[in-house]
Order: structure tokens, then sequence, then C-alpha cells
């Protein structure tokens, strides 16, 4: 209660991670964290939105100065999470949401403990396969490394705070909204606080 | 997924606990844990809904034949909640609500540490005190009584897993429907089965 709180978003490629987002982002009006890479802008991408996209010299200078809080590198392509805005952001008592990819999930989690990891799951890998084949870009074997990395991924399911299946957008959404909801409400160090200001409420009542 | 989740609500006397629970009874359809007492009905308050109100022989009889959950004494009446009912619940994979005092709720957590307890706080003590005098059947002594007591149970909030402050019932409900809701995406023990699942469905389509 005050602070903001960090939600990370991540899953396998193809999972639906950005409609989720998208979803979310209008619902709540959560601060979303664009990321910067060095891939190719996606027909529809947007600089600034998307993602900042960058050249490999730009991201180079960032990383050195330490100014992600995590970075990966999928699939030849690097992305990174300018920290700046971040801790901005979470200070000034606004949520954070983040949409990555697992190994850059895991390294918030470790850097930043109190961020609440959310694994969006597909509805069966069956589904996610159709879904990454749908995606017109993708060679056979582009698609047959993305399903590896994705069971990969999915194996690492464990290491977060919640699994969330997306099935339909809408309910994954309801889902991930009632994670943000419930986590303004967990026990935390703002508790003790709370106490204390109940005693000396209390205390006060009684020297009356 | 698949099992029911036990939830544990409760906080001071006075604190509303009771409209908090029926709310959401009335929009979840949880199964709502009827407790045991030896303390005479109040206005309003039906047997078998609000309580079963048994005598004193009847609930050791249940408390030697290990048939409570927990049990506590309270203002020097006895509560307990019957054990088989809340189990058999679970077992079908409904959730079940209890409303318990503190002493109850931290018995629970002990004998059964996968509940999830939500300390339900009074906007303020100025407030807790408004609603405990409001009430007719109260003296002086036991008013001062109930005001200490409140102040020991708000010390132990942090042993909880939710503090959800009851300003307004609806706005309390809201929040505690969210815990529930976000508690199902929870990565548990069932996480380890979804993504066996997954590992074996995406073997099988390897082979094919």
């Amino acid at each position: 209660m005050g602070e903001g709180i960090l939600f990370v978003i991540s899953g396998p490629s193809g999972t639906g991670k950005g409609t989720v987002c998208r979803k979310l982002v209008e619902r709540t009006g959560i601060h979303f964290s664009v990321s910067m890479t060095t891939r190719k802008p996606r027909p529809g991408e947007v600089e600034g939105k998307s993602y900042y996209f960058v050249s490999e010299e730009t991201y180079s200078r960032v990383l050195e100065e330490k100014g992600f809080l995590e970075w990966a590198n999928v699939h030849g392509n690097r992305y990174g999470t300018p920290r700046e805005e971040v801790l901005k952001q979470l200070d000034r008592g606004r949520d954070v949401l983040l949409d990555i990819d697992v190994q850059g999930a895991l390294q918030v989690k470790k850097n930043f403990p109190q961020a609440v990891l959310i694994f969006l799951l597909p509805p069966s890998m069956a589904e996610l396969r159709r879904r990454i084949t749908g995606r017109r870009s993708e060679t056979p074997e582009a698609i047959a490394a993305r399903m590896a990395a994705a069971m990969g991924e999915i194996s690492r399911a464990d290491q977060y705070d919640y699994c969330v299946i997306n099935d339909k957008v809408e309910a994954a959404a309801d889902r991930v909204e009632a994670i943000m909801k419930a986590e303004h409400s967990r026990v935390s160090d703002s508790v003790y606080e709370l106490i204390e200001k109940y005693k000396k409420e209390e205390r006060g009542e009684m020297s009356l």
C-alpha cells in the first residue's frame, strides 16, 4: 500500500503476451515499460510503443552504463528493460507492467525480488504451434526452434509466482487483473507500518 | 486447479467479517463453513446458518473425537470448525470459506498450511470503537475488553497472507474476491503436473 508493484508477464513466444498486456493497459491504465531491442520491427509495431528499436551500438552503450533492469539475447536479437523509468514509476506509487521473455523475467526476480512474476501458458502445445505457424514471417526451421525454446521455457514456470493459461484473452486478462488487485492486499513490510498506526491511534485514545 | 482452496477470514470482533462473508457467499456461491459454538444466539442469528448452537456437553464430545479443524475460547465461549465437512468440500474441488477469530485462524494455518489467511482490518480504531459501541448488548467493560483484544489481534496480522481494510463492504468484498481468483493461479504443486502435461503432448507431436 503506497508503493507501486512491478508485474512481469512472460511466457513462450506465441502465447499472446502482447495482446494480454495491451488489454491490461487499456483496462487498468497500468504503466507499460517499453523495452529496447536490436531486432527489426515487425509489421504493425510502433517505435517507442512496442519497443525502442535501436542499433547494436546504442544498445551496447546503455548496457555498459548499467542502464538495464534486465537484458537478454533471444533468437540472436538483444532486448533490455531501461531501469530508470521503471524505478521512477514505482517510486511514484504506480504499478509497472513488463512484457519480457523468460530469461529476462528470472533476471528481474533475482535483481528485484519484490517483483511479481506471471507466466502465461498456451492452452496446449498444439495450439501454440498453430499460433506460431500463423505468423507468415516464420520458416519451418524457425518454427521448430521456437517450439523447442517454448518447451524449455515452460519447464521454468515453477520459478514464477503465478501461472495463467491464455485460452481466451478476456479471461486471461481477468485473471491477471485479479492477481494485480490481490497483490496490493498481500502482507508485506507495509503491514508493520499499518499495525503501528493502529497502535498509536489506540494509545492516543486511551490517554483521553 | 482441481482442488478447492480453504480461505480463512478473520479479524477483530466488530470489523464486519460476517457481512463481508455473506456478501462473498452471495456473489461467488463459495461453501461457507458453519462453526459450532457454546455461546447464546444473538438476535437475528439462525441455527445451522450463523452457527450450530450446541451445549457444553456436545461441544466437548466433538472435541474429544478430534472432530474440529480448529477450536478456540473467546470471551468465555467455545467455538470450533467441524473438520469433516471442510475436507469433503475441498476434495470435491470446491473452495471453502471460514469466518473465525484470530486464534482459530492461526491454528488452521498450522494444521493446514495451504489455507489462505485474510485479515480484515477496521479503517481505524475510532471506527472500530463506534461499531462495537453500536451493539446494544455490550457493557462499557465489555467494550473496553473488546478494544484491548482487538489491538492484540491486529498485532498478529503480519502472520496472515493478506490484509484487507473493510472501509466499505462492497470494496472489501471486491478485494477478497480478487484474492480468491488470484490464488487459483498461484504456482503450487499442480504446476508440475501441468508442465508434465505439456511435455508429454510435445513428445507425442515430435514422434509423428
